[in-house]
């Protein structure tokens, strides 16, 4: 029998699918992987090449050249124009996609990805992210800003050369607005932080825990909606990622580094979404929101039923996939 | 500049990416199709095959032959067996996975998609639909029934063979809890129905309609999630599906197959997932809702910005793609 699990987050309802369940082993790629080379000569991210994108935003350099660096998204999503004032007819509202959206170049090589980069260079990363961050949030017409990673055409991206992307949205959508309003009521019920505390209890039941550092809970959530889905957690209570510390930044990058190794050699080089949860800018001050990182590989399809209900249908046991990920040893 | 397209049935806002817009042609496959053959010895849903399937629940048969017919699902999401008692600790709300979960194999040959099918047949097959609808309905367990189709692996099937899925749950959830809403307040404020009046302006603005029969119109709504998405709304309104009248059964037959051939012929066979959007059985008879069929074709990938904020990017114009729909001519 299969088993119905909530997410007090969304109070979504999971489907966790004993019967079609499969082992953590059986998510391994089918398909052999092509080589990945350091340098090609037509990708508009591989050094030497800066001309193929629009001017750079942000750099981080060493010995003279670029290491890291964030340029406007060729072709942006939202772009900083228009204002955005709603026009209607009936039930037709709309208004201009202003915003903003960059790419963060993570590296001047074609095939180094996170799992392979030195601990310094992850930490300089997230840095860009946060400083990105920061740069967005000074526009005051921004109210939501999306730091995300999509690694592999399953994931949605036809870019090799790895990169994350930040759009800042001038809209709270629905889909965030609802999960902080949850937070909220509970905020208003208890008088504490609905995440922090399942991140509590997350480790006081201890079954779903992949990692445990000074800094941050690495989990596979009670009602995790994909296989394998895993969430980062800082342990200090802040709502919003924009006020990230060092100290987590450094720990953040050694975390980070891991979990997506594990995934590497286990899964054998899945495609995965990362996702950065963070509360509304206007809400960065209140305390009921705790900003979290979610790491989503791609291993199986949203289908019609997910798309008609938005119930998930999970293929996997989080209790068996944290313990795979926490046993597995890189060696 | 992008537009920014609010959905009136969810409040969903949706980026119609002009900057980065496909033309319709854009999407047709890269890749050479396998041919199908008519029976596959190993299939489970293949004439002769029937003994590797659980037993058959209903049945449509000519000549002393099966033509369509409705088995359990040998990896059930759902199974009636257990209570729908809540259990928990903390955080980790649970319950048994009661419910039920078919499948309709929808003809004998292996390779008989619906576009291909007699008019009679695919009347037949939606009557099936409603069988089943009416038999999953008699539970009093059963709060929500989704009929659905996952066509391709992009779409989520492994399973060539051409088949329906439905699916019984006992929870009503957030998702379509939350359409209902907007639908009731809409209700509440004006006396009518939201989707129903939405369908009216559509047909009075006239620019994304691909086509108006007696019983059904075909758009591509205002704020479509996806491109090429499209929606079959019944011109009477209905909440619940399981209401379907023959008269309208046998329109809805030629509208579906005319929308999945010009899909066939103008896209090159592209996966996609059919969903019956149906009202709660419970609701069945407030006339808050109207019952439609939404067909996805998944031309394109769901990534980390969409996973991360609820917002869909659509790279096409609905406008450009329903005019393309309606003029594609089938010859």
């Amino acid at each position: 029998m299969s088993e119905l699990r909530q997410d007090a987050t969304t109070y979504d309802w999971i489907i966790i699918a004993k019967e079609r369940a499969k082992r953590p082993d059986d998510f391994k790629r089918k398909t052999a992987q092509v080589k990945v080379p350091a340098h090609d000569p037509k990708c508009p991210f591989c050094i030497g090449n800066e001309s193929l994108t629009p001017e750079t935003t942000a750099v981080f350099s060493e010995d003279g050249a670029w290491k890291i660096r964030a340029v406007p998204n060729k072709f942006p999503a939202l772009t900083p124009e228009g204002d955005m004032v709603r026009t209607e007819w009936k039930f037709f509202r709309k208004t201009h996609g202003y915003g903003r959206h960059e790419i963060i170049v993570e590296t001047p090589l074609h095939n180094e990805i996170i799992p392979f980069m030195a601990d310094g260079h992850v930490e300089n990363l997230i840095k860009m992210y946060r400083d990105r961050y920061a740069a967005f949030r000074k526009d005051p017409k921004v109210k939501v800003i999306i730091i995300f990673k999509n690694y592999g055409s399953e994931a949605g991206t036809s870019l090799e050369h790895p990169h994350t992307q930040i759009v800042a949205s001038p809209i709270v959508p629905p889909y965030i607005r609802r999960k902080y309003e949850v937070a909220t009521q509970y905020y208003d019920n208890t008088g504490r932080s609905l995440h922090f505390d399942i991140q509590q209890a997350e480790l006081e039941d201890g079954k779903r825990i992949v990692a445990s550092t000074k800094h941050f809970t690495v989990i596979h959530p009670f009602a995790s909606h994909y296989p394998f889905e895993t969430w980062i957690m800082p342990k200090e209570h802040k709502p919003s990622f924009g006020h990230i510390t060092e100290a987590e930044i450094t720990d953040l990058a050694r975390v980070l580094k891991e979990v997506l190794m594990k995934m590497y050699l286990s899964l054998d080089n899945p495609d995965y979404n990362v996702v950065v949860n963070t509360a509304p800018v206007d809400d960065e001050h209140k305390s009921y929101y705790l900003w979290h990182l979610q790491i989503i590989p791609r291993l199986t399809q949203v289908a019609g039923f997910e798309l008609g209900s938005g119930m998930f249908i999970n293929v996997t046991i989080p209790e068996e996939t944290a313990a795979f990920m926490k046993d597995f040893r890189i060696v």
